[in-house]
């Protein structure tokens, strides 16, 4: 009765996955600062929706950006900020993000906690789109 | 920039989120017991994936059904078992499942633990056709 990739449990050790390596980001440069990303699933399994851990180092932060397709994210580590176009909300474990599309947003951790979340995206989605960061904190 | 609904913040308070009602899993029947279901993200977005907390009670568990369109599922709370077809597995905090097209599954809480999990489905998907469960335990 199966078609496509195979039912399978990933085994969480300690915010990793066994068999899921930890990867880059986006490549260095000033825009981000100590983010780490998981893909749980996809693109290997035929869903048309990716799930994705990413976890930011304290004080870190991603790239202030845009992009048509939508984000669904969820914390489920530690504490920090979303920056929704100027409004920065503090968020904590359980809390669900909606960023709409071509919304700006960023994510930051807190000074002494990482941020961990999953983030849900569509499998086909546009290129982020890196913005100005006028509102640094 | 923004099209379709806004970017917001879904508060978490204790494996519940504020303007979000839990809902009744199904109608009543001897298939499941003591499934509640949150509708994080969908159908009120304009996503094309749902974004579900599913928490079961102790000693509770879903229907043993399939379906075509595929689960990508995260425990996040408490502890319990997946059927995937014949076999059953452990799963508690962070572990990832993919139930694949068509395959029987059902989850099952721990007799002393709640088990909840986010699931993430197609917008658009097929009904769940129940299956008769001959591997009881």
């Amino acid at each position: 009765m199966t078609e496509g990739s195979p039912s399978k449990v990933l085994r969480f050790r300690d915010y990793a996955w066994e068999g899921i390596a930890s990867t880059s980001y986006k490549a260095p440069d000033e825009s981000w600062s100590g983010v780490a990303r998981h893909r749980l699933l996809g693109p290997g399994e035929t869903l048309p929706f990716h799930v994705r851990y990413f976890e930011i180092e304290p004080g870190g932060y991603t790239t202030f950006e845009h992009h048509e397709h939508r984000h669904a994210v969820i914390v489920i580590r530690g504490a920090g900020r979303v920056r929704l176009q100027d409004r920065w909300e503090e968020i904590g474990f359980g809390d669900v993000v909606h960023v709409a599309s071509g919304d700006p947003h960023q994510f930051r951790a807190a000074d002494d906690e990482p941020l961990g979340f999953l983030c849900i995206v569509d499998a086909e989605r546009d290129k982020p789109v890196p913005l100005d960061d006028t509102s640094e904190q």
